[in-house]
């Protein structure tokens, strides 16, 4: 299901073939939440099909919609059995504990400021501390010779990746460098989503690992691994400003390039020891 | 505007140093649609600073809310004097001659087919069709060997790149092969709302021009070369199976893994001559 067989026509030169080749698969996952006998729709994201569960309490861990396990009562798929069977798992019902259902209209202004035109990087970053985000404070400090083997790590880990080329992966890691998990998905944020709403049902704090992923950092994937609380974000490329901005308000460590013996960190260095 | 300085330790085997570096500068931009005397949000988007009355255009145009120039009465920023002068550009109006709003919960449900659970790829094709996106016919033919150009030429045309490392490009080539514009963002689809948006404000037409993008290729990227009626999409990397089914669908032609003197072709593939 992560990946379809597809004909492609292939040129080398002057040489023109046809043969089959696997790309991977993207359907769109329809995130409705449910609360008593209300529900409705909070978001619809392309994905690469599988851990979708995961993905949606990730996504909304990642958006102040929940805070915990104890917040959700349930995941399931919308199944109806009159759907063809591939339509059928596009769907999932996010129920919470809570009966009321939260704004969708507060959720889509999020970044809004109501006064005049305030829209801005750092009204961004105000809103996340509004919503209860503090700063990551904790202890623990790894070696710069241990996240130069990350990356690497972590495409060890992708099962996907060499089929078909297409996969941005997430990896979590132990402050030892031991993988704990890896995720893909054609979208970045999704294999994010995936991996912090595998440890949000597992119950599993994340405040002792480290953050892998692959291609570029941007405040997106920053902002979910600090409501994560994810102290070290790593990256093979390079950060946008907004996500080192919110590393340094947030105190995560973000360090970008990646790459054989060398790093740059732009935020909190005193984690990373030479 | 582009780039924002800020200070980076940097950790090169064991040597640790501390110099100022250039990242690519993300920030929120709010669209707004103003219809008559209503006004609405219709997104927050994360972009890279320039080229925002383009992307607005771009976005509207994709999203099927304007279909050319000639529904938009007018583009601007909404700059409130009270406000840092740092903060007044994000947010772009986007004033529409029909003095009724698109609905914004029709928008937000785009993908979300009414009956039951049939929310799936065919779904968002057949989504796309009932929009009135028809098939791009023409007769346009390009050589392997041209496509095999552009993507070096459109990494001659960014100015940005080199520097950051962080932003995605995306241009337009006639079929001749020369470089029509290339436009940069930190977000792929922000690259090319950028160029689409370019062509709509000043009313030319894409229908005998090629697409160049830096990275992967999703729906979203193929959604909106189908709406601006650019025949031919080609990408560095892998597409998605729901970009290559949506190409095969609107009759546009996709190639990926354009690297050295070699492509794959995935879709309509009469355009590609050996």
């Amino acid at each position: 299901m992560t990946t379809t067989e597809i004909e492609v026509r292939t040129y080398d030169r002057d040489c023109v073939a046809t043969k089959f080749d696997r790309v991977v698969t993207e359907e769109p996952l329809e995130l409705r939440i449910v609360a008593g006998d209300a529900m409705q729709t909070l978001a619809v994201t392309m994905r690469t099909p599988g851990n979708d569960f995961e993905l949606a309490a990730g996504f909304v861990l990642g958006e102040g919609i929940i805070r915990s396990r104890e917040e959700l009562a349930g995941l399931s798929y919308c199944v109806d059995k009159r759907i063809e069977e591939e339509q059928r798992f596009n769907i999932v019902n996010i129920a919470l504990r809570d009966p009321g259902l939260p704004s969708l209209e507060q959720f889509v202004r999020r970044f809004t400021i109501n006064s005049s035109c305030g829209v801005c990087g750092r009204a961004s970053l105000d809103a996340l501390a509004e919503r209860g985000l503090a700063p990551i404070d904790d202890d623990i400090r790894v070696a710069a010779a241990l996240m130069y083997d990350l990356p690497d790590r972590m495409r060890e880990g992708q099962r996907i990746f060499s089929n078909t080329g297409g996969l941005h992966a997430a990896a979590l890691f132990q402050t030892d460098g031991t993988l704990v998990e890896v995720r893909e998905d054609v979208g970045r944020h999704n294999a994010v989503d995936k991996l912090t709403g595998w440890a949000t049902i597992e119950d599993r704090l994340l405040s002792k690992t480290i953050l892998c992923v692959s291609g570029r950092t941007s405040y997106e994937i920053v902002q979910k691994a600090a409501v994560a609380r994810i102290p070290i974000v790593c990256a093979v490329s390079a950060p946008s400003s907004l996500a080192v901005e919110l590393a340094r308000r947030f105190n995560v460590t973000l360090l970008g390039f990646v790459r054989g013996r060398r790093a740059n960190v732009y935020s909190a260095p005193h984690r990373i020891t030479a």
